[in-house]
């Protein structure tokens, strides 16, 4: 019993921060409750009920399939589900005609193959990839339509009636979705893109201004003491592909919203999205030389400019995020990217002196600093590419 | 017209050498095809005709939404989808009658009631992760058929028999896509997974036997005639993340087959392409030292070493991802990586005996190869751990 009642009290903990972490998704639910009471209760008006018929449970169907998080997302996939039921009923009443006349025998022999056809076209234009990542739900729907209609006018005869009446509820439950996912705290695709990049380069100059005081720090009570979170941070931008490409493809059907006027260049973001995923590499690396006990014995003119380089690459960073959370140019990070090329040349001169390690020089020691120093260089370098991009 | 012409060219040619890549999309057509012919054609037999009426139109749209690529994810939703379709008909009969108990004014009322609160709840359902996971098909099939089955009921006057049907009907569907998915040259999800995992191991080792002659060749001619697609086969292996997890998730749905039996550790096959994601980001990084200009002098003997380190490393990788497509213990893969860290022994024994630079030592010239010969080492430690998980 106790295990069951700790199991129950985790679960209600989870599901109460599943709301706090992000209250749009409360929202959301509700949205969609709200829409699909609305619809349903169209079914108790008489007169709405007479002309549709049982057909008035597709505007049911509608909201329950189209209503997604974003407006993006619903808008692209009601407008898909209206125009491939109008162009896939509208083939189907012609295989259908065509059908027909060609005799009783004939008749199911020939609508069988066009399903077939359809069905094997359609499904492997889901495979050609511009078609994958954009139609694919309008290629459901239109082997749904086409298979529906085309087969049930054999039995009804009232095959352009049934085509109608479907369309139009279809309209009625997708216009509802637009509508209510529009005016009732709209959560915008573009908007979330934009975040997202954000704070994704955010992360990364966490890391990198953490690194910094962590990694070339001497006192080992001021390193354990500092809150070590951000070390952890970067590690969601590493796989954070998938959910740009998705969020950009649902920007693309959203209209001009906010800041954000049609047509906003969203593959711009997937550039620096990747750039930043590019270096999110290059500090995976660098994590882990983290470790404790491999800490080598650094000269203190080097851990200066070590830090400092890391230090300001961070800050640039940072400058780059919040210049892309308010759409300006990023003048004040080409200032510590300034900053943080000069300490690499420091650096470089430094190095090249090669008086700092004394005469016995132990090249084995020298490894994993040379290591930290070059990524960060390279860390360096795709800061300056992310903010050519931005 | 000539770019028309040569834009249809184009097109054809993608489409050819789509099918050509995988001919088990093609494949995979056909049998959708085949299966939505089958079930369509079951409505011009009259008997089943007069039971079914026009519910019979849901075994077409179960057999659209349902047949998937692989049979695990067919076999996933067809069974989702029944569950959820008799969890959700059985209490939408539940609600209807408590909701005709209470009279002509009181009944809309609490229908409605009765659908927002179920989209309500279920839809945020869909938002917790271990449900997002496995089971978002079902509960959107839930909220469909709750709102549909208690909506058209207020109407009908005969619920249990609309919901009979529509379950029947599923099944229908939903059998015929589960017996041709499997009979017919089957996909499994869990063999996909497993040669994704192995293959992408052997792209790393193709990089890693690759860089050791490119990098340390000091023939440029050599270089450049060598063909160098290896070095890019790796990218993929950066996001593969997702359709590992989904893989794994559809795989946890099939039954036993070939050489896999029912409840193989689908997991293990995670943690390892997670290690070997690892290992590709430190690839990633060694990949930007591929750059010719910038490479340094490097004395024969560390040269020789890191060669080695790198081969031997690429071997152990091949013989790894051999021992996971035979499905036996990985013991040649243990002699490589030995060999490969006692290369790495070598070269730090090397780098002590300092007297390998001559006495001016220019600390500058020799990052990059620390860099790069920490890096070797961080890629032979990731292998030694996908070899321990393997």
């Amino acid at each position: 019993r106790k295990n069951v009642n700790a199991g129950v009290l985790k679960f209600v903990r989870n599901v109460r921060k599943l709301g706090r972490d992000d209250p749009r998704r409360v929202v959301h639910s509700l949205k969609v409750g709200l829409a699909l009471t609305l619809v349903s209760l169209l079914q108790y008006c008489q007169p709405l009920y007479d002309s549709f018929g049982v057909s008035a449970m597709w505007a049911v169907i509608t909201v329950v399939l189209v209503f997604e998080f974003s407006v993006g997302a619903t808008l692209g996939k009601g407008v898909m589900r209206g125009l491939a039921t109008l162009l896939a009923a509208a083939l189907a009443v012609g295989a259908h005609h065509v059908a027909n006349q060609s005799g009783r025998i004939a008749e199911p022999i020939l609508l069988g193959f066009f399903v077939f056809l359809q069905a094997v076209v359609f499904t492997f234009a889901r495979f050609y990839p511009t078609i994958k990542a954009r139609y694919d739900y309008g290629s459901v729907i239109f082997i749904l339509t086409f298979s529906f209609v085309s087969v049930s006018g054999y039995r009804e005869d009232e095959i352009v009636k049934l085509a109608y009446q479907r369309l139009s509820t279809i309209l009625i439950g997708g216009s509802a979705c637009i509508i209510i996912s529009i005016l009732v705290s709209p959560v915008w695709a573009g908007e979330e893109l934009h975040n997202l990049i954000a704070s994704n380069i955010d992360k990364l100059a966490g890391f990198l201004q953490g690194f910094g005081h962590v990694y070339f720090e001497i006192d080992e009570d001021l390193v354990s003491n500092r809150n070590k979170s951000f070390l952890h941070g970067y590690k969601t931008v590493l796989n954070s592909k998938n959910s740009e490409d998705s969020l950009a493809n649902f920007a693309g059907w959203e209209p001009g919203h906010g800041r954000f006027l049609f047509r906003h260049p969203w593959e711009q973001y997937l550039k620096i999205g990747a750039r930043t995923r590019r270096c999110a590499y290059r500090i995976e690396s660098l994590n882990c030389h983290l470790n404790p006990h491999a800490k080598p014995e650094i000269p203190s003119k080097i851990r200066e400019t070590c830090t400092e380089m890391s230090l300001e690459c961070g800050r640039a960073l940072k400058e780059l995020a919040l210049s892309i959370r308010s759409m300006v140019k990023p003048l004040a990070a080409y200032v510590h990217i300034e900053k943080s090329k000069s300490a690499a040349e420091n650096l470089n001169s430094l190095l090249q002196s090669s008086g700092l390690w004394g005469d016995n020089t132990d090249l084995l020691q020298f490894v994993p600093l040379a290591t930290v120093v070059s990524l960060l260089i390279d860390v360096v370098n795709c800061t300056e590419e992310i903010a050519e991009s931005v």
